[in-house]
């Protein structure tokens, strides 16, 4: 297999040449930004959630986003319809569960959608992960040590459970196709400090994703493009404000070669 | 008649000095950003979308937005009611279809707006605006071979199909009452980089329609100053995130000289 | 009583030690933004309008935040719910009745608010506050003269009403809480060439309310901490745009010192 800056490096060239269309059903705090994303990386986005055309939009989209913030019930209902065309025509589902573990409706959308659909990857925190895989105590655990042991074990069983590859994000990010799991070390603590990046991680995984077959190569790829836009991002900004504006730069900025030599993929186990 | 640079530096005297009410329905991607431009060019937004309130709203406006991005049923309601309601009012009424010839639902709400509301502007891209034209073939043309001469045919017979003003904006942008077709050669190639760049020129184009009461100098006007901020707003810019903070400073520094110096407006036929 | 600079620099490192949950239900034109202010201070946002959740939501967070702008029905009946369980858990409601005054059901949905639910703070323009007070005469003064020692009169009755805490921003901020009048000069001119600046200013004071158990000092901290970091960020820009952007880098940067060295409240009556 290629080292895996090399691919990474060429997953972006292949995506910029084909400039995908990716569909977003995703909350209204994001909205702009997640477009914003898309676009710079090189992609084309398209955000629509009425039911009356999200059977359609997908028709022409290569990759489709459910991100379940700010979530409604008639956004549900897009979900599932957008869902079900996007498993018939065998496009990646990349599903976002923000808040699952912090209200009912939200784990419990989150677990309806993993069950009646054939969701490609998962990412959310490491919290929202743990909602997903029923393993209450290996959750508690995670929350209350942090020990990345910890995370990447419940990272292989959710992946397990699920057949999806998950990524959980956080200081390391860990990606996870159930046997493997994978460790991405770029990053800028200013993500925490400006709200909906991890949202923006999850765009990013699906612009990969709609061009990258191999959905754990495309999960490692967008997480570590969007971390080094982010550190390179940073040191063009003095402040959350800035930074979100430099980090769009950075994205649109970035380059075969700067991947190929600036991320930082780790095999964890 | 005067040169179009001083008419245009006059109108935005007028706008600045009158800061006109404008109603905007709008889509979620963009309602932030458009807000901001009319800000920066000196008229006042109100975001409504309630079908309880829209028609109140509109009796305190001087120009209504209809834009078709992230559509809901919904939200057609409120756009018929405040559309009447304008209609009665004698408010120029400026339409955006957003995704027009991309899904049903955007074609049909568009085609139905169209013929039940008496719509003073419509600005779209090429695609959107061939798709209002019922000139299929017409519009196959203009997408394969991009050719500023069909362009102009069907931009000029759709404004007489709904004797309406009509804007497709691109690298030159057209504009047509029916009669005349001008162009308008402002603009930067980082518009097409950030998301709802489209919706602001449409936001541009209201603004000046509130207070210029020939559509087609309110359409040539609106996009002119756009594009003119983007130029100086992309020589301040590293990217499309500092590009995008630069394009409201730029707008709010517009002044008069500026304008009258800067825009390129050209008779097309 | 402590002065003023001293305690609004305690609530700060308080805010920032305890990183409080505050919960929004607001509108689309700001929620992005609230949500990175909330951030920049040092608190945690959760935006949820769901009525199948807010109850929960709520549940966990140690302030709420009702804002009226884009106001539908299916809102309302959320603010209804969220509002009810923060006053069953003694949870701070900070009230922004965005448009009240404007129409019947901003001004309706305003009123009811403050009748059914135990508001703490209200945060709104002179126009919005003399629309919750009733005094139709006094409300005119204030927009025809805009007399500070009127609207300081509305102030005050509008709060022995409610029985709230109500503040209206400006080029001087009015807080009163029925019997003391505050005023609070910091801010910048620029803060009114950007839209969404009122919802900020609003959720800035939702943040110290829910770490400062006295409404009347949270609302000046946050309008005095807001204000000053505008005064911050504008001598960094070139325009409104760079001037957004600089604001969240300059409320993340404020530090107590900065906020002891540079508030100015003063006693109006």
């Amino acid at each position: 297999m290629t080292a895996w800056p090399q691919r990474i490096a060429e997953d972006l060239t292949r995506l910029r040449a084909e400039r995908p269309l990716v569909h977003h059903i995703t909350n209204f705090v994001v909205m702009t930004d997640t477009a914003n994303l898309t676009l710079a990386l090189g992609a084309l986005p398209v955000m629509a959630h009425a039911a009356e055309e999200v059977v359609e939009v997908v028709g022409q989209a290569r990759a489709l986003v459910l991100n379940l913030g700010t979530l409604t019930p008639f956004r549900v209902e897009a979900m599932r319809l957008a869902g079900h065309a996007a498993g018939q025509r065998r496009l990646p589902i990349v599903l976002d569960p923000v808040g699952a573990g912090g209200t009912r409706l939200r784990t419990e959308t989150a677990l309806r959608l993993l069950r009646d659909l054939p969701v490609t990857i998962v990412r959310g925190n490491p919290g929202e992960i743990g909602a997903l895989c029923g393993a209450r105590s290996a959750v508690r655990g995670v929350e209350s040590e942090g020990s990345p042991g910890d995370l990447a074990a419940v990272l292989r069983n959710t992946a397990r459970t699920w057949n999806a590859v998950v990524a959980a994000t956080g200081a390391r990010d860990l990606v996870s196709d159930g046997e493997r799991v994978l460790g991405v070390d770029n990053g800028h603590v200013w993500l925490t400090a400006v709200t909906g990046t991890g949202c923006m991680a999850t765009a990013a995984v699906a612009a990969f994703a709609a061009i990258e077959s191999d959905p754990l190569a495309a999960a490692v790829a967008g997480l570590a493009c969007f971390g080094l836009a982010a550190e390179r991002a940073a040191a063009q900004a003095s402040g959350p404000g800035t930074f979100k504006a430099a980090l769009f730069d950075a994205l649109h900025a970035l380059d075969p070669e700067t991947v190929a030599r600036g991320v930082r993929v780790v095999h964890v186990r």
